[in-house]
């Protein structure tokens, strides 16, 4: 089984940027904890990080016949972007919408997504390990349909 | 460290209710599995369930000195209360908003929650899973705080 | 064949209550009326008031194996419950809305119903003459279907 | 007493238009059976449909010294018609609104009632059972007010 | 000169629909009182009433090439007919919209125009005499453009 | 029979401001225009204009005892002014709310009246010709009530 | 095959009617050019064109059992009638919905349709030529299920 | 006279319950308070908590004829309790709103309040001191008026 | 302690307008009344109305170093005017918002008050004893502060 | 004469991505049926892609001097980019707007385009055969234009 | 050349009001600093300040044949006047709109401005120093047109 | 101290793009400009403009530790990204929002700007001489911080 997490715009900024908000933690510490998760899980990761929306789209549209389903954060785009969910949705892949912070205890603009209703789940407001919580809800559930 | 387990309205009809909707897995059968995860943990775990608002209210007053964290379902009053988040505000204590489905995918009127403002994280769709990933994701936190 | 009558929030005042609004029949009065209509159509009543939503939530669970059907007056919580909605669907059974007075001609605030999008009809403005209505209604339509 | 039976726009394509909404029975059926209704209650009943929004107009002016009540399922119109209610208003006879589905349970734009703000009662939900408790509904409000 | 004064639907009630609304006066009297005044400014009046829509975008377009200037009331058709409207635009004739009562002052439905937009002025509130001063003000501005 | 003629911000700048919208009269021609219309209705005028909220408030009261009607052109406080309508509500005479062009073929915010409510009628849309419909509406309505 | 072309209020005038707008062609000239189009395409064709919303839902019911698909341009109806909509779905033929502009970019409220929901397609800015599209795009896909 | 000060949902946590916004003084001191006014005013008391709607509902009811007005803070079922609403104009017994806070200051949530629309008169923002505030200008009132 | 009793627009009128709503007190008598309780609580008194909004702010600028509070009757500018808040605020003195009516129980514009949101608390509904309350309110606020 | 056909986001999903949305021809053939029907109409045709909204802005820029009008279908930038707007304005070309499904019939966030304001055209909801009635369309228009 | 700078109500409090949100600098300082910069730009320059709505009206009133654009702080008037915009178009001057604090970044109701649509230009969020700019930006304006 | 001006989509094609709204000066010329501005004000410039989304995040991100300030004119991007703006405060640079056009006196989509509420100030309206006022605001804000 292979899992990508993939993240969005500015989470390249991750333990530098506001970080009384978002935390110290890097993307890089955050992805290797992971890969430490997945061994665990005996599941195989891929782990990438765009600004770009047409990048995104595209990371998105690789997977189509290799992963098994996607933790996604989509940072900002996540409530502006429906091109990212048709992709999403076009690649036919269960996935996870995942935010560091909680969303619903943040300016109202970062409260509607645009990927969660076609989402399998959502998990907001653990920081880091929201990662995961999300990657071992995603695999549970995958085995348990499988 | 003790954590309570609340549910809400409807929550006992649970593997009776629309199972093609909130699974087979009744009540008592997430809370043993809760009692199992809580042993791993090293928490001890205090299970409630009550149809009405005003008894949920005293519930959680009930837990002011006495425990350090709350997992709440609270059902469809996620959607209307004001009063049980006041509640939870009022008694100081850090609490995971819970739902067995991805809120986000179904009806307008699910898709606004009154208590996520104050919450410390949420998780939705995970199913009965997701209880034990709330549970993990807010004794971590606490962990780490401490 | 059996019936259940439910009544909501301060339908117990009935007759006392801004009569120029509700009419001067008590709820007794109307009861006892069902049970001739009862009677007539051959099958048996069970009817009930509550003033507290989670005791209106529990008689609803209470019915589950043991009514076929639901004439149900919410009172001010058919514009603000979707907990007791949630009761309704989550037993099962097909139930009619009923309203003394023509809700739609009365305050903004009434004319919105949580309860209405999943019931089987809707009756209003007729009065206390209006339970008989729901109630034949009812009884024809499920023994149409049986 | 004289009792008016309007019916609007379309439905004289009734037990054909999309009979999984609208069921098999005909406006002619509908009728048929209605007359045997009003010989037990003793009352004279007039049928008529029109789908013309004008049509329903003059139709309901002609009632002006003839008849003591209308029941009225003005269809499509009455979402959208101010000027039929402006005509049941302005004849000044009081008039039961009526649809064969549960309009709360369909589209959005089928939620809204121009007529019902002036309505005497609402039923809908019933089929064409409905056209019967609306008589029967208008038939006793006429009689105790009488 | 020739003006074409319009009523729409309901107005052939005049005189005996709601008159504590609309006041006792016949359409038939404010016809005549409007030859009169006609006669006094030396302009040809012609007056229609209809019921339907479409009737009265037939009878607009007949003005084709026969009148100046419409003095228009369309009833409740004002807050619903964007048809209309069109007519009245596409026969490209100076049209003033009238009201026997102060529709401002009504419910909230009835407060919006339709045919607002592109009427050359708006008169209302004034009774049947407001026919009489739309009259005026129409040729006083016609007779100060030609 | 007294009538005040009341003309609100900006409107001393009639005849130069905006001469396409609001046309080339200066507002001491109306004012002489309507004297002459005056005499011919025998009734006394007294006119007045004000650029400032409170003044043309405390112009309205100065009227409490000493005339019978208003008509008042507010210019843009017709928008926003709840306090000019209280005045005028205050004082308990009835009013005809006027305006030079037609305000529904403007922008958005100038088609709301604060006034319009509470107003005996409303013209708009005939230039300065406006007043003398408004005077003469205004007149011929006292009379008939007198 | 048979298509009925069905146009609705107004456009009768077209090619009079504001000609900067709807272009110079008259409906006649439409017709006869898409009798040309219909021969190409070996399809039988019925066209038709009302003011009122009552005859246009007439002469939807009246293709019933004879065509099988149709190009209609409702007007200003396309805004406002959710009746004409019943009709179309009622006798359950495929529909196109055309219009000579952009409907896009005109005003507010000629930008939403009532039609377009359950329509097969739509066309719209073409201008006349608008037609030929729109009954190619219908008769293609027509014979693409068949 | 008799005057019942009754109060909602959280308050019993007065004193503890976020103290920075509700003050320190327990419900218990201000009932005391209360007391003491009373006495000086000559009316007798009668003060009752509850944390379920329905228990308020049937507290209030139970007042019906033993007291002449009311003092409620209703907590957070301010905002969303059409029921309680329903209870307090079904005894038919006039109350002041009273709020610790000033609601208008606080989240928007909190600003709109559903039982101020029948209520005498409401008072807001002095804490503790409200209630003696509330209840010597309820007592004022009803005397005046008695 | 120094409080000034600032009135705004038509409150000069109070005791002749609209008795039936406002009541028979005038402003003197009502300033009279407050004399006589500021000697009470040992405060000096100013008392001021004016109909203007500028002169309303001018009026609190003058506060600046002589006054230790205001209670404002803003009447209609409450709902309308951001400049006397920022004059409120600007001047940095706790102000109380006095209404005579219960403005929530009234028209829709007359429920949002553009003051509130910094006010230190909102009395209404009392009548003229709202202004002692408010009085009170204020002084033993301060005094506690102090 | 030269027409860009110009594709977005996730269109090079076509005939894999959710086909019984979007059905199974893919985007090379849609291109391949397009180079025919460019023949038959002798006009030069572009073809492109590109998922990212920056890329589609580039891509449209490179046409300014080069082609004479666009066909679009800009997928779920559609709904959500003001800037492919501006390119398509900026480089003044006409352009026809272009949806494989009917968009009004589906989900409420595909129903409003950003695009179609300063469209020539839109046609929607006849699958890949749309493509080749905008490119007549368009060539037609333009060639009546020349 | 001659410019105008008009500053509206409140701001003669600056550098005493909410120092934190609006400086320290006095309108005193800002007007001689600004005199400095006219020299440098050889303009005249008049300054005014006024706390009343209408007086602003009658100060821009009187620059029609003495002024060549104005630069206006019209504070809260900014978000509520249209008197003051209506003034402004009057007497048809340029004019740069200006605001001390960048007013986007604050409360809701200071982001839309009444000013706004017919400003030559808006600055706002450098300070005083935003008064330079603005004059700076204006003179540079009016040069480059002449 | 070194500011960087970026420019988002389409500013590229400056000088050639609808001229009537932006002018005839090029991005070339605007930037050569600003290298004397920033000259006179001894500061260094670093100019860059990208259409894309991500393009212009990683832009941002690379300013992280070499930039003091910027000066954005983000294009249609201002009105719809979060992502930029997320970018902007990441790196924690002090920005001016600088528009070409008065986009207030634009379309409604052109009026909400999703980066000024971080923004130190804005500036708009003033063509390509904003682009110095923005740069000697920033500047001058910058040097008295520091």
């Amino acid at each position: 089984m292979k899992i990508a997490i993939i993240n969005g715009p500015n989470l390249n900024l991750l333990g530098r940027r506001e970080p009384h908000i978002y935390g110290h933690t890097t993307l890089g510490q955050i992805e290797s904890g992971l890969s430490e998760v997945a061994k665990e899980l005996d599941v195989e990761l891929e782990c990438s990080q765009h600004n770009g929306e047409g990048e995104l789209i595209s990371a998105i549209h690789a997977l189509t016949d290799s992963a098994d389903g996607i933790v996604i954060n989509a940072g900002a785009y996540t409530h502006t972007s429906l091109a990212i969910r048709d992709a999403l949705v076009g690649v036919n892949l269960p996935y996870v919408e995942l935010h560091l912070t909680n969303i619903y205890a943040r300016e109202e603009h970062r409260r509607r997504s645009m990927l969660a209703e076609d989402a399998l789940a959502v998990v907001c407001g653990f920081g880091a390990y929201g990662y995961e919580l999300a990657l071992r809800g995603l695999v549970s559930t995958l085995r348990n349909r499988g």
